[in-house]
C-alpha cells in the first residue's frame, strides 16, 4: 500500500478529439476517511464515452473542469470503513474516479454481486454498461423474439452487452463495427447474425440485403448520419432508443435529428435513455443477467490497460473507436 | 339533381404555396355505379393539410397527379345502391373527393353515427380530424390529469379537437394560434388555459412563464423550428406526438428534427402518428366522443365555404394558416 494517492486530472478541456496531453497524472496525499465514510482503493476503473461529454461540461451528471479529478465507476477494495457497513478487503462498486484512493458515503458504495468469476464484470456486463444495454433493449425497446435489431459499435461495452441480451431474447441481431477483425469476432463470439464493417461496406446497401423488411429496433449509441440512415431503414412501428452520441462527443455543436416526416411515415417510436433513471432497478437487472452469465451464455471482451498512467491514452483510443471490447483500467 | 358530375382536379403541381390556379373545376358525365357499387352525392367535403402532401406525391396514402381528382373525406347522400347495404337518401361517410358524385365499394362507405346534430360533425370532431386528435392525445400520448399539453394550430380542426379532449381529461392545455381573435376564441370557447399568439408573442418566453416545469405533451402538427422549441421546453419524460408538417408541406425538402442529445437529456418519447392505423378503432373513439358531444362539453367551429368552386381558395387559405376552424366545403 502506497502512502499517497495517484490520480488523473483534466489538464485542459479538449476541442475535438481528446489527446493524452489533455490529462495529467498527479500524486497527492492519501485521503483520510471522515467519520462514517468508506475509504476505497481502486482495483478496476471503467472508461466510457459519456466522459467526453463530462469534460465538455455538457453531461447530465455534471462537468469536469480542468484541475478536477476525472470521474468514473470503479471496482474497489475497502481499505477502511468507519461506517460499519463494509469489511476491510471487501470488493465493492463505487464512483471512485480515475484515482487510486477515494472516499465515499456508505450509501454510495455497493457490494459486488455474489460469485462473480471476475470482479471487473461489475463494471461491464453487470455494471452501468450492462444496465444501459438492458434498460435500452429490454425495458425501453422491449425487444422480443422476431425483432430485427441493429446495434452499432457492437464490439464495445454497451453494444456487445446489448447484442447478447437481444440474441438471448430470440431477436435477430445485426451489428456494425469498424474493421474485419471486429466484425469477425462479433459474428463468431457475440453470435450476431451479421456484422457490417463500417470501414469497408456501404451500411445502407448491406441493410437492404440483411433487413429487407426493415429494422424493428435501433440502439443509437452514435447519433449523426448513422441515426438518420437507421431511421430510413426502420420497419413501420420501429423503435429507436437514443442513448449515446459518439458522432458528436468531440464536436462543440449539437447535430439535428432525423426528419419528423420520416418518423411519421414509419410510425417510429424514439425514446431517450439516461441510465441513471434505472439505478433503482439495478438489482432486478443483475438478477436477470447473472443466470445468463453463470450459464456461459453471455460474456464480456475487455480491452484492459494496466495502471492509471495508461488511462488517458486508453480513453483517447476509446473516443476514436479504436478500442476492442469494454475499456477497463486495471489499477 | 344535375345530370352531370362536377369535380375539382389538380391542374398543376404547386411549388411552394398552392394557389387557386393550381386547381381546375370540371364538368364530366354523371358516373354510373357498377353492379354492387354505391353511388353517392357529396354534401360536405373536408379539406385538410395532408392534401398538400398528396399533391406533391409524398403522402403515405399516395399522390394526386395533374389531371386527377383531388381526394378527400366526405359526408354524402346515397343516390343509388346496387349492393343492398344502404338506402337511397341515407347519409354516409366516404372518401368522395372534391366532386359532386362518387362511386364506392360498399366496404368503403360507412353510415353516420346515430343522432348527430349536424352531419358535418362526421368530418370534424367525429371524423378523421377527431380520430387523429384522439389517437394522438389519448392513445399515443395517454394524456391524463396533471399533464401540461402544448397544442399548436389550436383553432384548426385537429388542434381544437385535441385541446378539448385533453381539457376533458383534466390536463392543462396551452394553445398556439395566429392572431388575437383566434387566441381569444381558444381561451373563451375551447377553454384552454392560455393561448400564445405566434404573430405577436415570443413563444419561448411565454412557455417559460406558462410552463416553468416544462411541457409534458406536445402535439406536433407543424414540424420545423416550433418542434425544436417545444422539445427544448419539454419536461423530463415528455411525450411528443408527430402528426403534421405544416411548416414544410409547401417545401420540397424535408426538415431535420430535434437533436438526439436534447431528446436523451429530456428522456423524451417521440412517436409518429398515422391516423389510418387507427381506422379499426374508430368505433371505440366515436363511442367515447359522442357522450362529450351530446353533453355539450365539446364543440366544433367550422370554417365553411359553399360550393365546390370555392374549394381551391379555401384550401389555399388553410395552407397559409388563414382558416379559422375546421375547413368544410358545403356542396
Amino acid at each position: 500500500m502506497t502512502d499517497h494517492n495517484e490520480r488523473v486530472v483534466l489538464a485542459a478541456t479538449p476541442e475535438g478529439e481528446p489527446q493524452p496531453g489533455h490529462f495529467c497524472l498527479e500524486q497527492t496525499p492519501l485521503p483520510e476517511a471522515a467519520l462514517g465514510e468508506v475509504l476505497c482503493r481502486t482495483r478496476y476503473l471503467s472508461l466510457d464515452p459519456y466522459m467526453r461529454s463530462q469534460i465538455s461540461g455538457r453531461h447530465i451528471s455534471g462537468g469536469v473542469s480542468p484541475g478536477e479529478v476525472m470521474r468514473g465507476e470503479t471496482v474497489a477494495e475497502v481499505v477502511a470503513d468507519t461506517s460499519g457497513h463494509f469489511s476491510a478487503g471487501q470488493l465493492v462498486r463505487c464512483m471512485g474516479g480515475w484515482q487510486r484512493y477515494s472516499r465515499h458515503a456508505p450509501a454510495d458504495v455497493s457490494p459486488l454481486p455474489e460469485g462473480l468469476s471476475a470482479p471487473s464484470l461489475a463494471l461491464s456486463l453487470l455494471g452501468m454498461t450492462g444496465l444501459t444495454a438492458w434498460a435500452g433493449m429490454v425495458w425501453q425497446a422491449q425487444v422480443e423474439a422476431g425483432d430485427t435489431v441493429l446495434i452499432p459499435a457492437v464490439t464495445g461495452g454497451v453494444g456487445s452487452a446489448a447484442a447478447q441480451f437481444c440474441r438471448e431474447r430470440g431477436a435477430r441481431v445485426i451489428g456494425i463495427a469498424g474493421g474485419a477483425d471486429k466484425c469477425h469476432w462479433a459474428e463468431s463470439e457475440l453470435r450476431v447474425e451479421a456484422c457490417i464493417d463500417r470501414h469497408q461496406e456501404d451500411i445502407g446497401d448491406r441493410l437492404k440485403t440483411l433487413a429487407p423488411q426493415g429494422i424493428d429496433v435501433y440502439f443509437d449509441l452514435i447519433g449523426g448520419p448513422l441515426l438518420q440512415l437507421a431511421c430510413e431503414h426502420l420497419a413501420n412501428y420501429g423503435r429507436v432508443v437514443l442513448c449515446g452520441l459518439m458522432a458528436e462527443y468531440n464536436s462543440a455543436t449539437r447535430q439535428a435529428g432525423p426528419p419528423p416526416g420520416l418518423l411519421i411515415m414509419k410510425r417510429a417510436v424514439v425514446s431517450g435513455l439516461v441510465v441513471y433513471d434505472y439505478e433503482a432497478r439495478r438489482e432486478e437487472f443483475v438478477q436477470a443477467c447473472l443466470p445468463l452469465l453463470d450459464a456461459g451464455r453471455i460474456s464480456q471482451r475487455e480491452d484492459v490497460s494496466e495502471g492509471l498512467a495508461t488511462a488517458p491514452e486508453a480513453f483517447c483510443r476509446l473516443m476514436s473507436g479504436d478500442n476492442f471490447g469494454k475499456v477497463i483500467i486495471k489499477v
